[in-house]
C-alpha cells in the first residue's frame, strides 16, 4: 500500500524570515512551512510532516529530490576534493559533462550544436542567447511571444509578457516585439498567418528581427502547448526572414515534455536553444545555452561571469544524462505516465465543465479563475499536496510532479487533486469554516 | 620547508573543448590545463602538475578551494537528503543562513538590512539592486563609474565600462550615465566635485539620478581603490540628491579587502549592497542582495528566479560566516597578510619603476601594458602560479590569493611573481626562445 | 472649352540641383521639371508647360495653388509691416486666428479644444502630442497602426511603419506598438477585437499605453479608410483602458475627406488632434495641435520652437477658415465631387480589375504593384498631370487634386489618368520605345 | 534726435488666449502685450505703444523686422503667383536660393557642402544631421554638451540639456553623452583634455561616438562662448574618434556672431552645419542642413517633410545674402557694433560686480540669479523695452538686438538697460511699489 501524506497542521515559526527576508518571497507564503529533507516526491517538513511535491521546483527537479545516483556522485565529487569553483578552465568534471551531451544527447539525435556556459540561471541563457543573435544578425528586434516567460534580467524580462514582472524593470523593456503565441485568438485564427504577414509587409512597423524566442509549451504563461505544425511555421518564417529560433527549453526541457528536448518530435532545428533548471539533474544552478557551430561567432570573454563552470553541476548532470538518457526506457516511462496524468485530469476536469492544457509531464487544469485555482491548490495543500498556478490570472493548476515519481504516488497526489477541485467547486464550500 | 609548484609541462587534450565549446571561454587559454583536484591555495592538473592559486575564482574562493568546513558541511547537508533546490521555500538551510548573517555579520555592525535572494550569480545580484532603486525612486538614470565592472546581463552590463563586454549587448545600453571613478582624472581634480557641479546643474543634461552604483575597489576595472573620503562624498551626493547608493561588494566584499564588508572602515552605509562570489565560501553560486527595510517595497515575485534559493550554498556561506568572521581574528590575519603583500608588491613594483594598486589582499601591479602584463603572467603560469590581469588593457597584474594562504605559500607565489617581472621586463626577453 | 494641359518636352538645367542639393530629394527626380509659377490647379514650369496638380503638395494645397482671397491677405499684411515672427506673442494675427478657429470651425462643431501652435510642421505637432499623452498619463508605450505615417523626427518616426524611413532613424525606435489598422488581416478579422484581447490581458507583454495615434485615411499608407465603426471602437478601447486617442488628421483633415475634420461623421471625439498640411491654406508652414483643455497640463514653454507662431500662416488660415468653412456649401461640394472622383476612379479600376481605396477627395486605384502604379503616373506625367503613388510598395495610384478644382479640370485629369491606365497595361506597352 | 520707446500702460484684452491657446506659451506673459506691427528694431502694440526689440524672435530677426528689401522681394513673389509650396520640387526660387548660398556664402570661403532642406524649424535640421551621422558612422551615441539646446522633437531634445525641457519628453532620451562644455569646470581645467582621456579608454562606459553636436556660443545655455582653441580640440578629438563634427549655427550663426558662420574665424571645418532661425530673413520658417558631399549618403525620401521647401523663405533667405553677404560691409559693420555693445555691457556690468558673457552681438549680462536678471527685464519692458533672459537659472539677460539696428538705438536701448539694472540693483527696489 502506498504512503500517502501527512501533512502537518503547525506553521513553523518565521521570525527569522519576517525580520531578514525581503517580501519579495512568493512560493512560501502559500506554502508555509519550513522544509528540511526530501527524497525522490517527498517534502519534509520541520514539525515531522510530509508532502507529495507535484512543484518540483518549477521543473527544477524532474528526477526527484536527491535521487541516490546524483547524491553519491556529487558527495564522491566534493570529498575527494573536486574542483567546486573554476572559472571557464578546463576541469575533469567539465570534460565529463560535454562527453554526456555529446554522446548521449546531441550526436543519438544528430544534432551539432555548441556548448555556452552562462551564468547559472536561466535568465542569463536567455541574455546571451539573446547578444549571439543580435551580434550575429546586426539586427535589434526580437519577436517574443504573448504568455513567455524568460527571466528577469533586463534583457530577459523585455521577452517576458506578465505585467507584474515587467513593471518591476524601472525603465521601458525595449527592442522587442510580443507576438500572439499558437491560439492565442482562437482555433480560427492561426498567428502564424498574421504574424507572417506583418513580416513581409515593409510599413508594418515590425522591424527585421534578430530572433524569434519561442517556448514550445509556456510554463509560467499557463501550459499552452503550441503545435507541431506551427512550431515548423514559425521556424520557416524565422529562416525566411534571417531571423534565428530560440527555443527556450528552460522549463519545456530536460524530458519534462517526454524527450530531452521539447521540440525534437516537431521536426524543426532550432538555432538556438537554452536549457536550465533540471540540467544538473539535482537542482544545483546551472545553464547553458547551445547554438549550431556557424552562430559560434563570440570574442574570448565577450559574455563571462563567475559562476559560468559550475562544477558540482557539471558532476549531477553528467551523471544524470548517462543514468536517465542512455537508452529508450526513460522517455517510455515519462510518455506512459503523461497518458495516465492527461486521462486524469482530462476526467477530473470534465466533470467540473474545465479545461485541460498543457503536453507530457506538464499537464494542468483550467479553472477558469486564479481565485479558483488558488482555492483549490489550498485545498490540496491542506491534504499535504505541494502543487501550483501559473498562467496570466493564476488560473491554471499545474502538474509538475517528478518524471520519476511512482505510478502508486501519482495516483495519490491526483487523487487530493480531485477531491480538492471537488470541494472548492462544490456549493457548500467555505460553509463549514463561518 | 614549503611545497613548492610543481607545473606539469604537457597540454592536456583539449579535443573536446574544441568541439563542444563556445569560443567565447577565456581563461583556459592563457592557463591550458584540465584541473582536477584543489585544496587551499593548490590547484592539480591531470598530467600531475600542481599550481599557487592567485587568481582564486576572481575572488571567489577567499577561504581557499574545498576548505574542509565547508567540505565537511556540504557533505553532511547532501547526505540527509537536506533540500537541495526550494525555490523560495522557507527550509532550516535559510534560516540557519540568515541567522548567521543577522547575529554574525549584520547585528555588531550596527547594520539593519533585509536579504534578498536573487537567482545566483553576481549580474542577477545588481539587476536587482538596480530595480529596486528605479522602483522606489520613480527614476531611471543610474549613475555607474568609468572602468567598474557590475556583469553581463543588460540591466548590469549597461553599468559596465568596458566596451569590448559591452559591444556584445547588441542593442543600446541606456538609462546609465558613466561618471569618472575616484582619481579618474589625476589627483589634482576630486571627480566627486565635477560630478556635484552636474547634478546642481539644470542643464546640464543629467537626470536625475535612481541610484549611484560604485565599486570600493574596482576588481576587473584595474584595482582602482576609492579614498574614503571619496566614497563619503558620493554617498553624500547621493543622499543630496534623491539617489540611492549602491555598493556592488561582490569581489572587494568577503572580507577581500581586510573586514567582512569592503567600505566598513570607510563611515558610510549604503542603501543597497550586492553579494556574491566568495558568498558561499565553497565557491558555489549564490548572490545577495542588501537593503534598507524601508526600501523593502517589492511586490511577492516581482523579481524571482528559478535558483534564487541555492540551499547547498546556504549550508557553506552559514558555515564560513560562523567559522570565519564570529572574532575579529580573520579580520587581522588578512590585514597582517595584505601588508605583507602590500610591501613586497611595492618593492617589486620600484625595481621596475612600476607602481602598485589596490588594497588589502586585492593588490596588483600596474605593468603598464597590457602585452607586459602577459608576459608577466605567462612566464608565472610556466613556473607554477596562476596569476591573471585586469584594468582596461589588461595592463595590471593582480593578485588574488585565497585570504587564508599560509604566509610561506604567499612568499613562494610572490617570489615567482618577482622572477616574472625580472625576466619579462629584461633586454634579453625572449631571445633564448628563438 | 477646358483648357487642358502643355506639358514641356524638355527637361531644365539641373546642374545646381546636381551640385548643391542633398540627394535625399525624391519627388523633383519623377517630375524633372523646374516650376515658376501656379495657380488653382495649375503649375507652370521654366519652359512654359502647364500641368494639372493631382498631388496638390501631398493634400497641402487643398484650396489651390495662390487662392486670391489668400494671396491678397497675405500681401497686404505684408505690406502694413504686420508681424512675421513673434515667438510666441500676442499678435493681432494670432488672435484673429484663434477666433476664426473658435467660432467658424469649433464651436458649431460643438467641440472644445486648446490650440498648441507648435513648430510649424506636421511631425511637430505629433511630437508634442505624443509628449502631452506620454505626461498625462505618465505611460510610454503608444499604440501606432500599420502603413500609418506621423513624421521623421524621432519621436514621430516610431510611430511611423515604412521600414525605409524608420531605417534612417540610427537608433533604435522606441516605446511604440504597431497594431493592425482596419482591414489589415481582410474583412473576416476585426482588429479592433485583437487589440482588445491583448489589452486585456496582463500577460501579453503589451504596457498600458498612454495613446492611440491613428488616421482615419492612411494618407502615406495607400488610402486605407478605417470605417466608422472601427474608429469607435479603437475610441472606446482607449478609453476604457486608459489611453489618449490622438487623431493624426495633417492629411485627411482640412476638408480632404469631405468635413473641415476627417472624423466629424464618425462619432467620436478625440483626446488630440494634430494638424498641419492644408491648415495656412496657401501652402505655408503651419502645424497645430488641439487637445480638451483638461489636458492642457505644459507648464510654460515645456514645449517650444523658434517659429512656433508664423504669423504669415495665421492670416492666410484665418481667412481660408472664413471664406470656406463659414457656411456648409464648400463641404457639400466636396461632397459632391469626391463622389464624381470616386465614380470615376471605380469605372476605370474596375476596367481593368483592380480596386480603389480611400474616401472623398482623397482616392485613389490600386495598381497592384510599385511598378505599374509608376507607369501609369509616368504616362500621365508625359500627358501633364502631376500626380503621384503611396502605399507600402507604391502600388496606390493617389488623387489629391485641389479640393476647389472645377468639374471640368478634374475630369480632365481624370481622363488623361484613364489613359495613362489603359497604355501602361496593354500588352504593347513599350513596344514604341523600342 | 532718436526715437524713444513710448510703450503702452494698458494690458490687452488677452481672453481668446486665455480659453483659446494652452499654456504652453510663455514669452507673451512677461511681455503681455499685444502686436500688430513691426519694422526695423521697433514693435507696435494695439494699444499704440511701441517699444524697442532687443530679442529678435531669439536671433530670427538678424536683419530686423521687415526689412524693405526682403519685404519687397516676397510681395512681388507672391503677387506673380510664384510656388509657395512644391514638396521637394525645383523651382526657380529653389535655384535661386541655392545659387546665392553657393556664390555668396560657400564658394568666397572655400566651403564645399550639400544642401539638405529639412522641416522648416532648427529642431528638424538638428534631427536631420542626427540621422545622416549615425547612418553615415553606424553608430548611436552623440556627444552633446552641458547647457546645450538643440530643439524639442525627441531627437534634438535628447542633446537639450535642460531639465524642464527633457520632463517633456515622457520617455527617457537615449544615446547621448552630456559633456562638460568649454569652461564648464573653471579656468583651471581643459573640458577637451577630460574628454579626451575618456574617449581614449576602452573602459570609461563612453560608447564610440557617431558625432559631437555643439554651438560655439550657447545662446538659450547662457551665452557661454567657446574660444577657437577648445573648438579646434574637439574638432581634432571628434576626427581621431571617427565621430561628425556638428555645428549647430542656429542661433548663433547668419551674423549673429560678426561673419555668416559663427565659426569662420576658428580655423575648423563642420561636417556638418545646421541653420535655421534668421536664415529666412524675414523670419519666415526655413531650416538647412548643410554637410560635406562624401556624407550625402541618404536615399532619395529617406527624410522628407511636407513643408522642406518654404519657397516663400527661399526668395526671401536668397534677397537677404545677396544684400547683406556680397561683400564685407556688412561684418565690418557687425564688428564694429559688436564692440561698442560689449563695452557698454562691460561698464554696466563692472559698476555691478557682475560679469558678461557671448561674443559679437550675441551677448549679454550675468545678473547671477534667474530672479535678479527678470527684475531687470520686467524694468527694462516697462520703459519700452523687450529683452530676455537665458541660461540654467535664467541669470544671463541676453541683448539680441538686430543686427542692423542703428547705432543711437542700440545706445538708447542700452540706455534703458543700464537705468533696469540700477534700479534693480538699488537697495530701494521695490520700496515705492509698496
Amino acid at each position: 500500500m502506498t504512503d500517502l501524506p501527512r501533512p502537518s497542521r503547525r506553521k513553523p515559526d518565521t521570525a527569522i524570515y519576517e525580520r531578514m527576508e525581503s517580501r519579495v518571497r512568493s512560493y512560501c507564503t502559500a506554502i508555509p512551512r519550513q522544509f528540511t529533507r526530501a527524497e525522490g516526491a517527498w517534502l519534509h517538513d520541520s514539525h515531522g510532516g510530509r508532502y507529495l511535491d507535484f512543484l518540483a521546483g518549477c521543473s527544477s527537479l524532474n528526477y526527484g529530490h536527491n535521487h541516490p545516483v546524483l547524491k553519491r556522485a556529487l558527495i564522491d565529487y566534493v570529498a575527494r576534493d573536486g574542483i567546486a569553483h573554476g572559472l571557464d578552465f578546463h576541469t575533469d568534471a567539465k570534460a565529463e559533462f560535454l562527453d554526456a551531451l555529446e554522446t548521449v544527447i546531441l550526436k543519438p539525435r544528430g544534432m551539432d550544436y555548441r556548448a555556452m556556459f552562462v551564468g547559472p540561471t536561466g535568465t542569463n541563457a536567455v541574455e546571451a542567447a539573446l547578444k549571439l543573435a543580435r551580434k550575429v544578425t546586426g539586427r535589434q528586434t526580437v519577436i517574443a511571444f504573448t504568455n513567455g516567460f524568460h527571466g528577469m534580467t533586463l534583457g530577459a524580462l523585455a521577452c517576458t509578457g506578465n505585467e507584474g514582472k515587467r513593471g518591476g524593470a524601472g525603465v521601458p523593456l525595449a527592442h522587442v516585439s510580443h507576438e500572439p503565441y499558437d491560439g492565442y485568438y482562437g482555433p480560427e485564427i492561426d498567428t502564424a498567418d498574421l504574424l507572417e504577414q506583418r513580416l513581409a509587409d515593409g510599413s508594418s512597423g515590425l522591424d527585421a528581427p534578430a530572433a524569434f524566442l519561442v517556448e514550445t509549451v509556456q510554463g509560467e504563461g499557463g501550459l499552452n502547448a503550441a503545435s507541431a505544425g506551427w512550431m515548423r511555421k514559425i521556424a520557416a518564417l524565422a529562416k525566411r526572414h534571417g531571423a534565428l529560433l530560440i527555443v527556450d527549453d528552460i522549463q519545456a526541457g530536460c524530458g519534462r515534455t517526454g524527450r530531452f528536448f521539447s521540440f525534437e518530435e516537431m521536426g524543426i532545428r532550432p538555432d538556438i536553444i537554452t536549457l536550465a533548471k533540471s540540467l544538473s539533474g539535482i537542482g544545483a544552478p546551472f545553464a547553458l545555452t547551445l547554438f549550431r557551430p556557424e552562430l559560434d561567432q563570440w570574442k574570448p570573454g565577450e559574455h563571462n561571469g563567475t559562476f559560468r563552470g559550475n562544477n558540482h553541476a557539471f558532476v549531477t548532470a553528467a551523471a544524470a544524462i548517462r543514468h536517465f538518457w542512455s537508452d529508450d526506457a526513460f522517455a517510455a516511462d515519462i510518455a506512459r505516465r503523461g497518458d495516465l496524468l492527461g486521462r486524469r485530469l482530462d476526467a477530473i476536469a470534465a466533470r467540473h465543465g474545465m479545461g485541460t492544457r498543457g503536453r507530457g509531464m506538464m499537464q494542468g487544469i483550467d479553472a477558469g479563475t486564479g481565485a479558483m485555482a488558488e482555492r483549490i491548490t489550498g485545498i490540496a495543500f491542506r491534504e499535504g499536496l505541494v502543487i501550483e498556478t501559473s498562467g496570466a490570472d493564476g488560473e491554471i493548476v499545474k502538474v509538475l510532479a517528478p518524471l520519476t515519481i511512482d505510478d502508486d504516488l501519482l495516483a495519490a497526489g491526483l487523487d487530493i487533486l480531485e477531491r480538492a477541485v471537488n470541494e472548492a467547486t462544490a456549493p457548500t464550500y467555505g460553509v463549514a469554516a463561518e
